[in-house]
């Protein structure tokens, strides 16, 4: 049902948690399922340095935040909004149909945290 | 949103893992979400001894079904059978509506991993 790289993902989560010092900080929620997603940045000079994120949602939801960290640090900003749920779910192999819904939150929780860090700079 | 028991059990999960020796295992998946769980019993004369469970489901799944096997460890398997979602959602001091159908995967693994330890024996 799930990709190893998925199962990964889900097992040895990357960049769990929060950043006290984020510049922005996107909260997301999913219709489909209630569950809800938070996304911190540190940004420098256009870059996100570091990148956290906390969630309430399932094993698809966790592997999905997590690989999308790990694709947007390092990264400009005007990169990281380029990110899309199904760069997401082609990078970890495929995710089953019903769990697309909750790639969506890792896409929505980064866009919301660029915007709130643009809305104060 | 959340009770503090429930981000208790879901940040603490109790008897989360596999039994290699388990008498009865429990698989089943959420028709609304589409997570599984899968449930592990140890039964001697008749007593859950020890239970263990595994999810790819959200907070809430985790949550439910960590307090759930807390709720049936040291209990008979008639005990046991009784176990009601309900009951598990009192034991939190609630559940968001949109979050009930996480809670029925515990019960229904419970259950499931019950019929298959009486199907051997
Ligand atoms: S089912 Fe809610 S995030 Fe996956």
């Amino acid at each position: 049902m799930y990709t190893d790289k998925v199962i990964d993902q889900f097992q040895n989560p990357r960049n769990v948690g929060e950043l006290d010092n984020a510049d922005g900080v996107g909260e997301v929620g999913s219709p489909a399922c209630g569950d809800i997603m938070k996304m911190y940045l540190k940004i420098e000079d256009g870059v996100i340095v570091d990148v956290k994120f906390k969630t309430f949602g399932c094993g698809a939801a966790v592997a999905t935040s997590s690989i999308a960290t790990e694709m947007i640090k390092g990264k400009t900003l005007e990169e990281a909004e380029k990110l899309t749920n199904s760069m997401v779910i082609d990078e970890l192999g495929g995710l089953p149909h019903e769990k697309v819904h909750c790639s969506v939150l890792a896409e929505q929780a980064i866009k919301a945290a660029i915007k709130d860090y643009k809305s104060k700079h």
